[in-house]
């Protein structure tokens, strides 16, 4: 579907949004580039022209909506002695959660006991309905990224939230994306890929893609059941063990700490938390 | 804010599809009203033509998103002798959940155990973030309309849904809303308003809405917490009870059922439940 690899999103040098072909190692700030035209990622051309990334932006400045997965890796799942769920958990982050990959996650002070999610992120291409096989529900994706599910523990407590994930993690900005989007294609195997989460450099999470208890068919079958998906719907495919909430006692994050979030094939996001 | 007084998104008998002001009583299938221009119901100018309506729509073709509020009669709360929750519960329905007034509700056959719940909707007129004052935030509301918060019961069940309620009320066309968007002004006071839901014609739900724990305002208070909440942004603001989920036995709805949701001063919605 897609005619790119690696689609970068970013500010040339004269401050111009567009869509590029990144490089597939090496430092993106400086790179000079081959353009798309086009608004939406799953509709580009190529063009001739080429263009020096100044700044990297989110792959997608707007998406229809954002479903996370809770409870998704099947190690995480037998460790902490949790039942294996029978479908997935889903809640929702709006749009204006969206970040970019190397963008300040602004905090209302509101929001305390703040956590990270790193998790890998699935862009839909092509509206899809009722799919029912999860190997040909994998033509509809445009690609994959990284995410952090950014989590004000506060707010998803139970008594606070009436047990309800979303609230804590639709704040704006909560979503930082990128920094590129990988083709299925150029991806290859979701299961081969390894997702590693750092702390201020420090690591604290790390699974392999292999260990998802829905895959990413699974959860495209789930969320188009009786359901459009539309193009630029974005899943979150779930995180697994190590975030701050679990630690004894809970690392949560303050004011200069940053998170960065890896993938391999992919690369990382890297957020600076900042309160208000 | 607004320019209208209550507004009717309609099909004219040419079939186009136009923004007009509805008249206050009397059907609304045959009346000719003033027309606006316009695309969003809150940048619209009134016209010189007039239209005859042939078909009413959803007030709003397109939200950013819905939020459905969990729990917010008092008198239902106190009667299930649930605890007062201090904070709203809130969830989510996404754009391509909202249906027309009188269109039919088309039901995925896996979605079983349906059930309806009458609400009062609230449409955002413009974007605001981090209101802190319940009566300054009514500044932001463009207007009020009638819901049904449709939902399948076996979606909703704790152990299939890992308690997340979204999930359960996202299906396409899952939200009918209308019949006309009245405007803050012309409804008057928010708790002089009563909400009666009927199946069949047969009362399931009566509440004056003076019954509401979080207020509107409350709800803009909260939800606009860190939160740009976007123009044409939804809130559903909480059912009373009466759904056939606590009927016993549970009266779950089957194909042919209609519900009928009527909020004083606005009118009524009444849908036709069809599985597929």
């Amino acid at each position: 579907m897609p005619n790119f690899n690696r689609l970068i999103r970013f500010k040339d040098t004269d401050g111009n949004i567009r869509y590029g072909e990144a490089p597939s190692s090496g430092s993106l700030i400086g790179s000079e580039v081959d353009v798309y035209s086009g608004i939406e990622p799953w509709n580009l051309s190529l063009t001739k022209e080429r263009a020096v990334i100044s700044e990297v932006l989110a792959p997608l400045n707007y998406t229809p909506i954002i479903y996370g997965i809770g409870l998704n890796y099947k190690t995480h799942i037998a460790e902490a002695g949790w039942p294996t769920p029978p479908y997935p958990t889903v809640f929702t982050k709006p749009s204006g959660a969206l970040n970019g990959p190397f963008s300040i996650v602004s905090i209302n002070p509101q929001c305390t006991l703040m956590d990270y999610e790193g998790e890998l992120a699935v862009v839909i291409g092509k509206d899809c309905k009722d799919v029912t096989n999860p190997t040909d529900a994998l033509e509809f994706v445009l690609g994959y990224t990284a995410a952090n599910d950014v989590s004000s523990r506060y707010w998803q407590a139970p008594d606070i939230s009436g047990q309800q994930h979303g609230y804590a993690k639709s704040f704006d900005g909560f979503a930082p994306i990128g920094p590129v989007l990988v083709s299925k294609t150029a991806a290859g195997p979701v299961g081969d890929m390894v997702l590693v989460t750092r702390v201020n450099d420090q690591e604290r999470q790390r699974a392999k893609l292999d260990d998802l208890l829905f895959g990413v068919g699974d959860l495209i079958v789930h969320l188009s059941r009786g359901t459009t998906l539309k193009a630029g719907t974005i899943i979150l495919t779930g995180t697994p063990g190590g975030v701050a909430a679990f630690m004894k006692p809970p690392a949560w994050l303050k004011t200069g700490d940053t998170v960065e979030v890896e993938i391999s094939g992919i690369g990382s996001i890297l957020n600076e938390y900042v309160y208000e």
